[in-house]
């Protein structure tokens, strides 16, 4: 594993003393640092942290991999998840599997099936895809760890449906594999019934944090990403993002840069730009874990806070021709994590035959690699001029080492960050009251929900004459 | 086309006096609003702004579908293109195509070719795909409206070299296809040069505007998206986005709410949160759209200015399990675009069947399009009981016309809040330094470049000690 972080951009030496934070300040934060520091190990060691220490599983890794070289029968693997369980596999698959894995013929995914993730209530998706593939051929990896997930349990009654109907009733245990609660959840006793294999979601692991457990890693084995090397980078950087001493832990200081340039410079924004398709979905995976952890309404002591950094995803250089504009001359509020690869899977040389163009000779005998990350190095420049900070994430190339690294890096950050925001960074109530009234709406008929629905018709929508055109 | 707009949702009626719009600061706005589009019509009128009159092209309908009839022997057609070249064939690919059109064999999708866009300077995007197609069957359609857009043009050098070396220097003919300015640029004489196929890119349209010129017409048309009931939609809602009643208008009412949320509510953040896979896109491409026009440092006047909302791109139900952690709990400073689909192109049918769980009987019987139908009413009490402002446009199905429609008013909205921030919604001067220096960077070595890349070694990154770990 090779990451480097680089946090020059976001100092007042870059930025200036506006937008900029000063070593002086993130020294100011050591003592804090050390208490959140020394509150996580103690969390940790009493088995509430559980993200802390699954790259160290390797019972589950060898598992997972014997479960996955019995796969190579099927074409298609597709999981049934939303949220945490869809965006760890996203980020693995767009990552580390090629980059067109999916329409590659079977011969150069090596017999690997190809990765498809349902995660959302859209009928077209379902349906469609339903009739685009060959069922025959097809694994469902249901993963919810209540089983109580509305969009994922309703895509997995469709699927039994259709394996008992066109298949056969005994072909359940052939076509579906779980990931969910060891004992407790609405999935487990079907799991049971239907001697289904099933991988387990730990207690101590909420879904944002899953990456590392069966969530993630059993799609990405069946796709043949070499799984123990991605926990071999996260047990690597384990070791940096373990120091108790903010200026020599890189996860604690960018929580600490952010915190910083949030609560005191106005940077309510924290956007992340890999320069690298195979990185995109790292973003989508930390927005998940950044908007989701510190998005609180209340601190630690019960105090309303309504704090949270709002995490952007973005992609370099695509997104200079489109959010670069803003983020350059707009309002100053935001932080931005460029991330770079050193060398990147393949070469792509600019050829020196093309001379009908002369302004764009200068463009001849580089390899794309080298134009996107100059792109990356003006972009950066051009901030800096303009005075926006960022940090600087360097990844030597990308391989499952150093995704590893970075997913884990970020992880302890979260965490970290919830220390410094006072927040409680692993639960998530905001998102209650939009489930209670989607049953409400849905017609579960409990007493809570028939209160929800008068609720729920009660307000300005049903009272108002309506506004619109 | 049916579309409605409805803004209950952002009125202080549902979300009270210090987060919502009142109709009299709206009206407020009535006299400014007629100035403005006066103004806008005027500009229309003089052909400077030739968004409005691009749906009234009926030959260039023709010409685009005459020649996609004649590509049916293709069977993939890649965009070379990147920002406004790639978001809007990108957005209607997603919208109006099979949601698995580049998976379906030919045959189900009906002899079209599938459609790429390489976007991105990212090497192993460009070779890997180049890898994975059989070049023979393969066209090029490059987009470039001046040519001299680097991650383009180097795309494109490649693809002539490999196309002259594998198939034969005559063959530049048949498998590129041009979208460029009419005589100006650097690829007109290059498409003059080997008489390619070429399409034109209007002088009065900027990139971000050119999603119904041939930019996004010619690779939907390839792909079988019906064109000509796009631009009808477009037409239809020229109607009502050309109304010069604010109050009649609703694009220029989003607008006004938009503005009137940021500059005197706080919402800094413009959330676009379709309901549906197939329309996320239009998502993305809103994103460019909003921050390029709006995001600018100085107004009309040359004053400071620092203006422009960040456009988010979200995507229900999905994000529920991601972002309404933070959009509900976090800091109250975004105003969220929901975007319903009433009646999906597919059916999925929860059955009844499923009786091993009765937790969620509540499900069964109901198709899946009511479930995430159900929860955007959720999501939208949800936000409204936490007094976060919304708006929401209600499409009765994700048709060409709607499509259309809809990014027509996004289009008319943006151009209207340009006049209410009192900006140019129409240039992009923010992104040249960046541009100056990737060119430096790259060893371009006119004048101007030696004393950019001068000043960029002269900048904190090399005088000062680095700060990384």
């Amino acid at each position: 594993m090779s990451i480097r972080f680089d946090y020059n951009g976001a100092t007042t030496q870059a930025v200036g003393r506006s937008h900029g934070v000063t070593v002086k300040e993130l020294e100011g934060l050591r003592k804090r640092a050390k208490g959140i520091h020394e509150d996580l190990m103690r969390r940790r060691r009493k088995k509430e942290l559980g993200f802390y220490d699954l790259p160290f599983d390797d019972v589950l890794v060898r598992a997972i991999q014997e479960y996955a070289r019995g796969l190579r029968w099927a074409e298609n693997f597709v999981v049934l998840g939303i949220g945490g369980s869809a965006l760890g596999p996203i980020c693995l698959h767009t990552a580390l599997a090629h980059n067109y894995h999916n329409l590659l013929p079977a011969a150069k995914r090596r017999g690997r099936p190809r990765l498809f993730v349902l995660d959302n209530s859209d009928p077209e998706i379902v349906t469609r895809l339903l009739d685009a593939v060959d069922l025959k051929k097809t694994v469902f990896n249901v993963v919810t760890k209540s089983g109580a997930t509305p969009e994922t349990m309703s895509q997995l009654v469709v699927a039994v449906e259709l394996i008992r109907r066109k298949i056969g009733p005994k072909a359940l245990k052939k076509h579906i594999v779980a990931t969910t609660d060891v004992s407790k959840g609405l999935l487990r006793p079907f799991c049971d019934a239907h001697e289904l294999a099933s991988f387990v979601v730990p207690d101590n692991v909420g879904g944002r944090f899953s990456v590392f457990t069966a969530v993630g890693l059993l799609p990405a084995a069946v796709e043949g990403i070499a799984i123990h090397r991605l926990l071999a980078g996260a047990r690597d950087m384990a070791k940096r993002c373990t120091r108790s001493d903010l200026m020599r832990n890189p996860a604690y200081l960018n929580a600490a840069i952010h915190y910083l340039l949030d609560t005191r410079r106005g940077k309510t924004m924290s956007v992340m730009m890999p320069y690298s398709n195979a990185l995109r979905d790292v973003a989508d995976w930390y927005r998940q874990l950044w908007a989701e952890s510190l998005g609180k309404a209340h601190d630690v002591h019960g105090r309303k806070a309504y704090v949270g950094q709002t995490p952007i995803k973005a992609l370099g250089a695509t997104d200079q021709h489109s959010q670069v504009q803003l983020y350059v001359e707009g309002p100053n509020n935001k932080v931005f994590n460029l991330v770079q690869t050193e060398r990147f899977r393949a070469r792509c040389p600019i050829p020196k035959s093309f001379r009908d163009i002369p302004e764009l000779a200068y463009l001849q005998g580089h390899d794309m690699g080298a134009l996107i990350n100059a792109e990356l190095d003006a972009t950066e420049f051009a901030l800096a001029k303009a005075k926006r900070p960022t940090v600087r994430f360097v990844l030597d190339s990308i391989t499952p080492e150093n995704v590893g690294g970075l997913l884990y890096l970020l992880e302890v950050q979260t965490a970290f960050a919830g220390g410094l925001y006072e927040i409680d960074a692993f639960d998530q109530p905001g998102v209650e009251e939009g489930k209670k009234a989607t049953a409400a709406l849905m017609g579960r008929s409990k007493a809570a929900d028939l209160a929800k629905a008068a609720e729920i018709a009660s307000v300005w929508r049903k009272k108002k004459s309506l506004r619109s055109l």
